[in-house]
């Protein structure tokens, strides 16, 4: 089983690439009942916490598994069998929660955008007044299937004003852009370890309301994903029910040493949004179109149209880069043939300008024109 | 975030002590749509089927998370909404099994034994022969908490008579106990990373019955955990649904050979073997008792009677074995007072007699008698 030794950069949205000292917390065992571990989950449980302004009256429960695997919990958690969820949708990642609260059985209602259209507060006042059985709203802070950021301040308020409670899929832009769970307001919100915080997959997390999740128990119809038990375990006796991934959660603790040493989300965020400057402006240059208009792009992951020329394939693209050492990221959205850059991960504006350059070779090379 | 320098042997039921080069996989960062890792995936996933001689009828499906994540996902996937389900239970993983299902809002039978005796194959039969309705059969290979390997054989051969369809437990045994689904005959069994096979925690996998997962589509309430869902993805294009622990199967890839290396079931089952002898006659020499006879004694984990004597005190006694470095796990048993020390991961027969050792320096310090 030999690797290709050459590893590339990933530009994709997650997993992304990480620091070497955050892997190298990967070369040891823990007993994950032993107190080591124990205490290593705590100090990650507090950081995150407080990443979110949540030290009041929020609680940060992990979860093994991907971002998906935290989202199906927070829902199937805090929405009660009998509760109704408003699911905003405009892109790929709302129309998973949508999915997943259908599969549970869950009483819901879609509201729907353009994929390259913010969601909408006002559609959404007048659907809660429509039907004042909603008990909550699920939204996606970035949609990572087109890049696009969507107005959370005033889908929360909104959701406030109406008397519903908002669970956010923040998994894409947690601990980049600024999140304030108490401000919001926000009964939940699921980040992961492995977009913006720079950690190596395995591992999600959840901020949930401590009074929201004490109300909780006996709605998960799943034992796995029931993150009521599995904070009633972590606060009991300071150890996950079921076995954790170990050296996921240590990379992530020091991923988050890290993330503070760069200037926590302010300074994260600024060197995103760097990249993600120098990579619009650059492939503009070179005659790239964004699907997306400035005012509504996030710093996360940018979403390009393909070029229209025949000698445009994109997996021949794909490959170009690939072999130039670069990973880049297929299209997501439904409306347009688009394919994706990410901005996150362990990636400086020398690597975007770098990028960039082998974009212009694979232009030579194939001889396409961008627009 | 400073940890301990000084790395424990784990002697528990796992997360285990790994080899340096399986953790050294971990180094990269991988593309989890990438095709080094698409291929990765199709090694391991080769192999893991392999090695539960399910190359003919079955499929290897990982899954995100713990070993629970993949007994919740078989479960979920396999038992139509309408079937019903015969949850065998002589200790904690059975008992979980049923929660699981109970859970989930499935139809069950739990039929219960004294957690120091098998589970008996005529129990079976006279209930399966008495309740028609029943679709399925959940049974534990070993139960971790006893350390008793059960009939599974015998079991099998009932459920195949009376036209059941077994689900197997096979966590805590894949990898050092023989496992011939075609044989059994099994229609899925679950196994996990950090058991036997010495990789690091975070990824699970289901071998399962070809005809009966493609018979599985829907079943599942659950979208994180849908096998069927899962399997597709990964014959049509290579990769998992959602993010993958790209580090953990990296691991896991390095582990299955040094398992290949070490003469795969057979060698790795002599290890342990020869572990757990040195261990229960080293142990029965010091005066300890062990709380299963020899014959149910599984080489994975042993549980032993705690002293009655009033200097025993089990949280003294771990913390004196933690601090020469070695790490061992409370009992789990309901109906007597136990501790356990574990056979498997990176623990050769030197390993056992230090351990030994520092339990005899233990019943010195704390001048407590072992019956």
């Amino acid at each position: 089983m030999t690797d290709t030794p050459e590893e590339p950069l990933l530009l994709t949205p997650g997993p992304i690439t990480t620091s070497r000292s955050t892997k190298e917390k990967m070369l040891r065992d823990w007993g994950s009942r032993d107190r080591d571990f124990i205490a290593l989950t705590q100090r990650v449980r507090d950081r995150l916490l407080q990443l979110a302004c949540g030290e009041v009256g929020h609680v940060c429960v992990p979860v093994q598994g991907s971002g998906t695997f935290g989202i199906e919990a927070m829902l199937g958690t805090l929405v009660p069998r009998e509760g109704k969820v408003l699911v905003l949708v405009n892109g790929a990642y709302g129309a998973r929660m949508a999915e997943i609260v259908a599969r549970m059985g869950r009483n819901h209602l879609v509201v729907s955008h353009e994929e390259n259209r913010p969601l909408d507060p006002q559609a959404l006042e007048e659907a809660l007044v429509g039907d004042p059985v909603i008990t909550h709203v699920a939204a996606v802070h970035c949609e990572t299937g087109s890049g696009l950021l969507n107005p959370i301040e005033e889908i929360a308020a909104v959701a406030a004003r109406q008397g519903r409670r908002l669970l956010l899929d923040a998994i894409s832009t947690f601990g980049a852009l600024p999140l304030d769970v108490a401000a919001l307001p926000c009964d939940a919100a699921v980040g992961s370890a492995n977009k913006c915080l720079e950690g190596v997959p395995g591992v999600a997390f959840v901020i949930l309301r401590k009074d929201s999740l004490a109300a909780s128990q006996g709605n998960a119809s799943s034992l796995s994903l029931d993150l009521f038990e599995q904070w009633q375990a972590l606060e009991k006796t300071g150890q996950w029910r079921f076995t954790p991934p170990t050296q996921v959660v240590a990379a992530l603790g020091q991923a988050l040493e890290e993330h503070a040493a760069e200037g926590a989300v302010r300074g994260r965020g600024d060197r995103y949004r760097a990249n993600c400057r120098t990579l619009v402006e650059g492939m503009r240059e070179l005659g790239f179109q964004t699907f997306l208009p400035d005012a509504l792009q996030a710093p996360i992951i940018v979403a390009f149209h393909s070029p229209r020329d025949k000698n445009f394939v994109f997996s021949a693209f794909y490959d170009f880069l690939r072999d130039k050492g670069y990973v880049i990221y297929p299209g997501k959205v439904t409306t347009a043939d688009t394919f994706r850059i990410g901005c996150i991960g362990k990636v400086y504006e020398e690597d975007v300008l770098s990028v960039l350059a082998a974009v212009r070779e694979a232009m030579a090379a194939f001889s396409f024109k961008p627009a």
